[in-house]
């Protein structure tokens, strides 16, 4: 299977951006929906952060009946830390996009992402949503994925194609990072849409393992946002006979891999990045230790800092292997970085310090501990740790 | 009781710094020795980070004794993952000042801080130490201080006095930060000296109870040391009478507070710090969960970057408190930045935002949270995330 970096039309799926006025950009796409021509399937999971934006809280109750029709999604303002009137003006703006579409508001899931504490001006956004709504085309994913980006440099779209059940079915995502980024059993704004015909238990449950692997494998900075969610909607309109368990388990396989795809490009562009680093722990005794070693290390900002600097600093790395409080055996650690060994049976392998510094130029490499203490591994994606990253959260509200 | 920002002469304890050339800075101080006249109460504290360096092992053991002699610390190189190699360097290293003072080497504890994975010359070490010892002088404080800097860009040293037991009794400490700065259970390496005459259990008692509002209340960026450690030593020579109950709480008292004074100093000098900020979390059901949600707020990066540019961004603090995963009652919440109250019963108060971002510009300002669900409060002092930390870290090796 082969997963493009690419748009591409999902049957049963219509999309559109607009620009709202929601935000102080002339110009700039600020509204984007997606509207299945009729009730789909659909699958959701959010933010675990205590605090929850208002339209996360709508979101969540409506996809618990797992159909959706039409979600609508502004930037420019996040519509968290808004009291009641930020719950009226999620409802509200539901309600604008039902009605233009003539449809149930229970299917319809507002999505906002941009500064929390505000909220935007609902005349402007009902003028978008009629605007949206005429402009809905089978092409307009990329417009879509455009009017949910805040800080992104760019839109992160992404598409494959596989045969399944007697059709050719077709799976596309998009996602908006770029900094508040360390998603747990959530994500930041991401759509995964399929013409496929499954039903929302089987929807539910391919969302679910997709997660260890993709959203929940990433990290930009280590701040998890108020607003995170992951929406999978799947049409039917592919025509597929009804899946049976392997057919199911080639659609996880394609959802999953789809969705990695996504998750490694909301870390290449993270706030600041020049490198993206995928940081595996290998040979702990359980999967949770693993992943919590990993984590220290792709969270930490001495560690990330030494990534932007090429610097192959391995005390920053073994500092944050051991504040992960996992139990180390310093005489059988061994740590690969970019491709080499850099220590081994605890002694630091000085002279392949420059060999490691030079591949650290590279705009992508990996970092593998061995704590040689099990069997059990997990994987983080995290990127650099750059002036950049400082500028733009120092210089600009966002 | 008024804590000083100077060093103090404390008597029964001589001092010296000296240049050995473990660095490559010519005539830069980096061998630092505390000697008593005679053997003293002693007691430390050391990182839990599970990776420790080789002076932490063998600080650890002889530490438990109550009592100590002398302290011989090398910046430069933390010998951290140095393997047997390494323990065998500390060891020799803490040999040399007992030859040289003519005392028994388990009375002297060695300590290291700088590169991790590195060693230092035993040779030029050595003849470090007889110069240090030929140097020592009861007005040395300032030369140790300055020889025990990492990226620190001054010297941190406090002194008190106080009337105790019938004597006057001084209390100096002295303390390098400045990145890798999230003790938890200890600290970076600091030192705090007395002349009073308490007992090793009594004085081991104090170290315990100044932690949680000092050392253990502080963070720069988040990473724990794999070389944190505090060591007190009394002397005794002020001639005090044995302490009571009421003695030893007014030594507490005295000691906390030239602890915390310290702590605050590290803070204030933190990797391209520009800003202190004291974030203090209130209302809480306990002081976990009100340390749980300071702690999230003090190591945002998010959060610290929008310090750096005095910006008021109550969504970063609402979306830090939120991962805490403490249970928040939206509608209570209270926030103040730098005296302002920026949000309080579920509203920001955006009228108030600008003189909020005037205050911000202080070199020194308070955050406030106020959960309203209970009576317990949790501080951490933190500083801000600029461009400076970023340089520092990926420009050099530290």
């Amino acid at each position: 299977m082969n997963v493009r970096l690419e748009p591409s039309p999902v049957r049963g799926f219509r999309f559109a951006g607009v620009s709202a006025g929601l935000r102080n950009e002339p110009g700039r796409l600020d509204l984007g929906v997606i509207a299945a021509d009729s009730p789909v399937a659909a699958a959701g999971v959010f933010t675990t952060n205590r605090v929850k934006a208002a339209p996360v809280l709508i979101a969540q109750e409506r996809i618990k009946a797992g159909r959706l029709q039409a979600i609508a999604t502004n930037s420019g303002s996040a519509n968290c830390f808004t009291g009641k009137a930020g719950l009226k003006l999620a409802h509200d703006s539901a309600q604008a996009l039902a009605d233009e579409l003539g449809c149930d508001p229970h299917l319809v899931v507002p999505c906002s992402t941009g500064v929390i504490g505000r909220m935007y001006d609902l005349e402007r956004y009902r003028t978008g949503i009629r605007a949206a709504v005429a402009a809905l085309s089978t092409d307009g994913f990329e417009h879509y994925a455009r009017a949910i980006m805040t800080t992104d440099t760019h839109a992160k779209m992404v598409s494959t194609t596989l045969r399944l059940g007697g059709a050719i079915v077709t799976i596309a995502g998009c996602a908006k990072g770029a900094g508040m980024v360390e998603p747990k059993m959530a994500t930041m704004l991401a759509y995964l849409l399929t013409d496929a015909s499954i039903r929302p238990p089987a929807l539910r449950r391919s969302l679910a393992q997709l997660l260890p692997s993709s959203f929940n494998a990433i990290t930009v900075d280590g701040d998890m946002s108020t607003n995170d969610t992951l929406i999978v909607m799947a049409s039917g309109a592919a025509g597929n006979k009804t899946l049976d368990a392997s057919g199911i388990a080639k659609f996880e396989r394609a959802l999953s891999e789809v969705a990695a795809t996504l998750a490694r490009e909301l870390v290449r562009d993270g706030e600041g990045a020049t490198k993206l680093v995928t940081v595996e722990v290998r040979g702990a005794r359980t999967v949770a230790e693993a992943e919590r070693v990993a984590r220290q290390i792709a969270n930490s900002p001495l560690v990330k800092t030494a990534f932007f600097g090429c610097d192959p600093n391995f005390g920053r790395i073994a500092m944050a292997i051991g504040k992960a409080g996992v139990p180390i055996a310093l005489d059988r650690l061994e740590v690969a970085l970019a491709g080499i060994k850099i220590a081994s049976r605890g002694a630091l392998h000085v002279e392949a310090l420059d060999a490691a510094a030079t591949k650290m130029k590279e705009a992508e490499f990996g970092l593998t501990v061995d704590l040689k203490a099990g069997k059990a591994k997990a994987q983080i994606m995290t990127c650099d740790f750059s002036y950049g990253y400082v500028k733009i959260n120092a210089e600009y509200t966002t």
